[in-house]
């Protein structure tokens, strides 16, 4: 499978299928015409119109999130949102923007709304080639159980920022200490969009590369990974390509890492394509 | 300024003032109104209508050139297009694809086709920071004369890939031998879309990272630019911010190193968008 298929995925968003969902003046999510149905029968907080929605509620952050909770506790009991993950995610009209609201992070992709998160590539140099740390995901896991990860990865809940998620996640998912992932450095932002059973996914990743010495070994303390491999980036790459076995942002998340590093390069004739295909516009 | 108009500036292109130039079933140039109704004057080589115009010169890429030329040689008459460079880019339907034809280097905004050219980061680590070496453009360039640039940048001529260019250009720029150059890492492709006084820019950069020894001098030999300077990378950001020293499309390269480099952060409220900026999908 060619790598831009591996892009393709995570862009299955099909502006046909949604319409815009509305709070102020600011374009918040994108409802899924079946979600939409689903919202006009709360209209005490959602307007939903043929080509619009618009979230009612007004106030505070915190007023608008308590309206938007009473919605989502309907949705899990109605099995449309898989469960309350008890995690909450800010909705803010861009990034660095104060949040308009909180919803709960199972609800994100039902309301189609921004979600930023972290993914760390673990690596170490050797013998002029890279090997990456290489989570594989539990099986217990809600989105994506067994699949294989990132080194740490983690999505950026309320009020936390990058870098404080950064440290929490690498401190709970891989035992990293905070002297170590200091060392973490930022390397940009991948975005994609992709429809899911749930909804829509419109999500940011910041992506941070950290170079680990030859005796670091990751310890998973959360339960969320079942274990870590360490990996040669072209046997990573080989995977990517001929198997499903990586979760799919991560493969984006990768692709990126050999792009940035060389390993992909402008000869190959889908480097264009791979290279340009990571960065979605927002909008 | 804050550093998204930098990129804006680079992406002015309107969908509404051109049209588009196909070649056999391939979209290959965007033509502005004014230039399709010159061409629609060339009616044995192209047809120009309301909404799209078609290169009509049929066989392989040497016929094609040759007829293209003998238009772009009246074009050149009228001053339409600035005057011939003597350096032919190649025309494919998308990059790593068998050109169609090739155009003078001068008429490639005229037709709005694609351009692709290589930008190098020469760097120096200093005390954990970054020193990046800028070259100024010699006062007598037609584009963007006395402006500030890479180590080493130029245009993918025809028959040649973005390894050979960066080759030629390294040496003939910045007299940076095949040792020195050989590691340079490639590390990404930037796109932009703008319009020009002759037309419309449809560019694609990519870009390398060199780490130079501290003893390194560059030493241009092909009268292209002025002279050299050793600059720290946050200077540099202050002057991106604050003036309109370096070249146009120089701006977004640099943003796109420190974006990778983790000199900008998400921390930053305009982050996202710059690093998601410096990326206009291909189409």
């Amino acid at each position: 499978m060619p790598f831009i298929d591996r892009i393709r995925h995570c862009n299955s968003f099909d502006p046909a299928r949604v319409i815009p969902l509305w709070a102020g003046e600011h374009r918040v999510g994108w409802l899924r015409h079946d979600n939409a149905e689903v919202l006009s029968g709360h209209d005490r907080v959602f307007k939903v119109g043929g080509k619009n929605a618009r979230l009612l509620a007004e106030g505070d952050a915190d007023t608008v999130s308590r309206t938007v909770d009473e919605v989502v506790e309907v949705l899990v009991a109605e099995r449309r949102v898989p469960k309350w993950r008890n995690e909450t995610f800010d909705v803010a009209p861009r990034w660095g923007e104060k949040p308009l609201f909180r919803v709960d992070r199972g609800a994100v992709p039902f309301f189609g709304v921004r979600a930023y998160g972290i993914h760390v590539n673990g690596y170490r140099r050797d013998r002029g080639g890279y090997s990456l740390w290489i989570g594989r995901r539990a099986s217990n896991k809600q989105v994506a159980p067994g699949k294989l990860d990132n080194l740490v990865a983690g999505g950026i809940g309320n009020g936390y920022g990058a870098a404080a998620t950064l440290a929490k996640e690498a401190e709970e998912e891989a035992a990293i200490g905070p002297e170590l992932i200091a060392r973490a450095i930022a390397a940009g932002a991948l975005t994609y969009r992709m429809e899911t059973k749930t909804g829509i996914r419109d999500d940011v990743m910041f992506v941070y590369d950290l170079e680990v010495p030859p005796d670091f070994m990751p310890r998973n303390d959360d339960g969320e990974i079942a274990g870590f491999d360490l990996i040669p980036l072209e046997e990573i790459l080989e995977r990517i390509r001929a198997t499903s076995d990586f979760k799919f942002n991560v493969n984006l998340v990768i692709l990126d890492f050999a792009v940035r590093h060389g390993v992909l390069r402008p000869e190959d004739p889908e480097y264009l394509d791979v290279a340009n295909g990571l960065h979605r516009p927002l909008d």
